[in-house]
């Protein structure tokens, strides 16, 4: 059975998830913060970077209603968050998700998945936030679907950008990282790696997500998390652990564009939105 | 109440403990095993640092009948482990302690403490490992009981060494070691360190155990576990997060003296005795 694109609009859950004050920690080592982001990296006066609501969201998706394809093919392409409050460093939350677009690119090209997840927290009901993925499934493309939105080459103005930040990954970043739940060997296995077609290993796509949002989070909200309010990307190539990621932004009123490029000038995360308080 | 020597021979426990294989994943991090060392740092073909025994061992020891002291004077003196079998990735332990010794460094210097705990499989009753600790509680001595052996001033010989391993701590090191379970925030809140009369947050003890423990295992028993028998220091100077470490061995027969300096040719860690198949 291939791809149906009838499925959207099914939903799926809900589902509940808890965590702890040490996920959290273990989260913001993964993504970089250290010694200078005591708050997020120890649990005095703890609090929470807003990109772990990947770690924890998403739940609910119902990806067994969209037909049936090979899981070796997903390549992770988009990723958004919409955070409606600070998360607590500890709790249970309760997510419910919907298939929200079904994009057809082409025979023998992929087919696009876009599915919206929204938590709760499940003690009070608060929303917490909305995650939304979109997944590239390679050759499952030709099941007679539309083809979706075609994006604008890049959202970034043409003038220098407002704020840059770089941050140093670390050769064993994505063991770090993993640590937080992607265990997918593609990551931390050179023999994987290479039957996947990589010299080695290379970093979780939503760990090059969490280093650009600390860079936002610091550079245009001053640290202030109940000022990040939302954040998406497109994953445009490989990171490999080690890379230095400068994050360059342009702002504009209350959102903010943004790119991260390697120290080879690869831009790795592209069409980059934010916005903020 | 002060020290009581007559608590020696006192035991405690049995205690039980599991962990599981993400346990001992983040504990190679946190003693710099990275992508140079992916069994002991990812689950494929997981083995286990011998090390990590001080995490899940020590289990029982009877602290409460050692009379009062207060905490906040207590210095981690020195630390042994006896490891019959190599550790599994993941378990239940079951350990009983006992106090082994009690000695007094006089009025105003310390007691000394040294605990004893043995581990075995909970499941299977083999015996896993011993562990001993000495406690320096500072200020507690003069309770009128005996000095105890004095050790020579270093246990090096006058040689070369026969091995010498350098590792390089990162300035978070203690972030990522201290998920493992000590939280004393000595090593991680800067103003807490400062009223401990520190510049700032100083690396655990054991994290630079850990590190000294894998520089032995690769450079003696070629990183076979099994041929790691057991380890035994003093720590004699504080590790700030970022030193360097390097480990120099002695061999002689199945036995090995070691030391570990810093990159100022700082001791940290004296006594080091190996023994290994």
């Amino acid at each position: 059975m291939p791809i149906d694109p009838t499925a959207v609009g099914n939903s799926g859950g809900p589902q509940d998830r808890s965590w702890t004050s040490k996920d959290c920690l273990l989260y913001s080592l993964g993504v970089g913060a250290g010694i200078d982001e005591l708050n997020f990296s120890t649990e005095k006066n703890q609090e929470v970077l807003p990109t772990f609501a990947v770690i924890i969201g998403g739940g609910g998706v119902p990806f067994n209603k969209i037909g049936s394809f090979n899981p070796a093919m997903l390549v992770h392409g988009e990723q958004a968050i919409e955070v409606y409050r600070p998360i607590p460093a500890e709790g249970t939350l309760r997510s419910t998700g919907r298939v929200a677009a079904i994009w057809d690119k082409g025979e023998g090209k992929a087919a696009v998945v876009v599915m919206e997840s929204e938590s709760v927290n499940a003690e009070t009901n608060e929303p917490l936030f909305k995650t939304t993925m979109s997944a590239f499934l390679r050759g499952e493309g030709g099941f007679g679907g539309e083809r979706g939105p075609s994006a604008p080459k890049t959202n970034v103005p043409d003038r220098a950008p407002d704020h840059v930040v770089s941050y140093d990954t670390r050769p064993d970043q994505a063991l770090t990282y993993r640590l937080s739940g992607d265990r997918n060997p593609l990551h931390s296995d050179p023999e994987f790696a290479k039957m996947a077609g990589f010299d080695r290993p290379i970093l979780h796509g939503l760990c090059t997500y969490g280093f650009t949002g600390r860079a936002l989070l610091h550079a245009i909200c001053d640290g202030q998390v109940d000022r990040f309010k939302s954040m998406s990307v497109r994953f445009s190539k490989p990171v490999m652990p080690g890379d230095t990621l400068t994050i360059s932004m342009w702002i504009d009123g209350n959102e903010a564009a943004f790119q991260t490029r390697t120290q080879n000038d690869v831009v790795v995360i592209d069409h980059g939105k934010f916005t903020f308080a």
